[in-house]
């Protein structure tokens, strides 16, 4: 099943995809399930229902004809983890603990849905504006002191983040800070694919395009710690609770390509650690995260203003 | 004007202090007001009309009848500031950026209210469970690029606020992670108090007990970077919200009295830090962070079952 948050007038409403074009609005099928995503994670059974009233129907609207949102509105945390991809490990040259997961947090206002535009910072306040494409994870529900073997029974579904990121601010000072956190400058979405569809996150890989061009490709399987490691590391101390995100951090640039200037010229780059393949994002571009087997989340950049 | 949130069934309630022992609830002198603190703080007027309608009222129910409670429900960002005391950057031997805030975020779930019980690790899990007495800023109105001297204006008021620290999960990597957000490792309260009432942070100064003996005590004017100066930071890259919590940050331990055998064992501590003066918080303690002329937060530590 795959979930989706769309604009309806000022509120946000749910669906459910039935195609690769359509869907059916969760409040037309299951007018008697809560109009938040959340809520319908923590109701015992619901997401079962939803499936079942969905199953076989055919949606009566066109997914081209709505602004997605992001489907989790005030979640309690998002989760984000930095260096969890060996290839990103390399490239930065920096440290990690390969022990634990190193875990840091982001606001609900840092994100914005699939097609919504990303907000680039002004020229006079950054320029080191960087995507991290990423597989994130949602809690369906509670728990606490979680064995790393029951871990993915807490997993709600999977979606695509981009985890933006303002190098020149999370480069002030020791923690990341607002520089993990500019507004609108990630995403995540298209959609909440359950895990019955997904499957083993470990079986997938995640690929970054700017422009149409393939910046980031990596197995999901790179991944230092893996999904239910971290589920079960953050149980420790933290009760999970429906609608956590966990972002499962990014991998490395891909080399470029022989006719890629664009790529090859590091004195485009601002930030701490020019590397050969790597853009940053700018107003105008177009950035896509693809999932295999789950979708690709799809931005413009536009200027912040 | 001293605001409180308190448990009300299984609610939450406001409540405005009209002397040492009493309050009115707001929702019974301005019914037309929202339910909760964030909703008064959007509403344009509502904090001057709250003022105004209890000017003068004699509160009708005691403080002591109620289990105070965090007065902001669902935040979008509890900002808090690492080594922001020059104290505290000298007794830990880390170095900070001078000229940034060295923030990180905290989830609401890792704060109680005043009163209520603050959560130590199991032993099994950690055993460096630490207090960080501090002044914490709530913001008041939406902002953005909002200069230095007109950035206390978007302050709604201050409270105490205890940053409780998990220090070995602090140090599993770069980032604090989930060290710095054990489930109700922390506390705030017991009010937030109006800047028309509070005056100048920088008058004021911060104190720590640990069952009555004082453990931290140091000038608000000690911070390396002011409250005036971090809200203006954070608004370059984010939209200060209405609700939003800053801590500024803890200062170092008070060198142990001769008679203090706890203060003086380092062998009792097992954070990356020892430090005369400082003792870990454990279950049957009693924490208070008091701030001079805005009042007391006081919370007993019990195990986190």
């Amino acid at each position: 099943m795959k979930i989706i948050a769309f604009a309806n007038g000022d509120d946000v409403a749910l669906g459910v995809v039935t195609s690769a074009t359509h869907f059916v609005e969760v409040a037309e099928v299951a007018p008697e399930l809560p109009s938040d995503l959340i809520g319908i994670l923590e109701r015992e059974h619901a997401l079962a229902h939803l499936r079942e009233v969905t199953a076989g129907v055919r949606g009566n609207r066109p997914l081209s004809s709505v602004v997605l949102k992001p489907f989790i509105s005030r979640p309690n945390a998002i989760w984000a983890l930095a260096l969890n991809f060996k290839s990103h490990i390399a490239e930065t040259g920096l440290q990690t603990n390969p022990e634990y997961p190193h875990l840091f947090l982001r606001t609900a206002a840092s994100f914005v849905g699939a097609g919504e535009p990303i907000l680039a910072p002004r020229p006079s306040i950054a320029k080191a504006f960087d995507y991290e494409g990423e597989l994130a994870v949602v809690i369906g529900k509670s728990g606490r002191y979680v064995p790393v073997d029951e871990a993915l029974g807490y997993v709600a579904g999977y979606t695509c983040l981009n985890e933006g990121s303002v190098r020149e601010y999370q480069t002030h000072n020791r923690q990341f800070g607002l520089g993990k956190n500019f507004e609108g400058s990630g995403a995540y979405g298209p959609w909440l694919m359950t895990p019955d569809e997904f499957g083993d996150p470990a079986t997938h890989s995640v690929l970054t395009r700017i422009n149409g061009v393939v910046r980031q490709r990596a197995p999901l399987d790179d991944m230092l710690l893996s999904v239910a490691q971290v589920v079960s590391y953050l149980s420790q101390g933290y009760c999970l609770r429906p609608g956590d995100i966990i972002a499962m951090g990014t991998p490395g640039a891909l080399p470029p390509e022989p006719d890629d200037l664009e790529g090859k010229d590091l004195s485009r780059q601002f930030g701490p650690f020019p590397t050969p393949g790597l853009v940053h994002m700018r107003p105008g571009d177009l950035v896509e995260i693809e999932i295999d087997g789950l979708g690709v989340l799809r931005n413009p950049v536009i200027l912040d203003a």
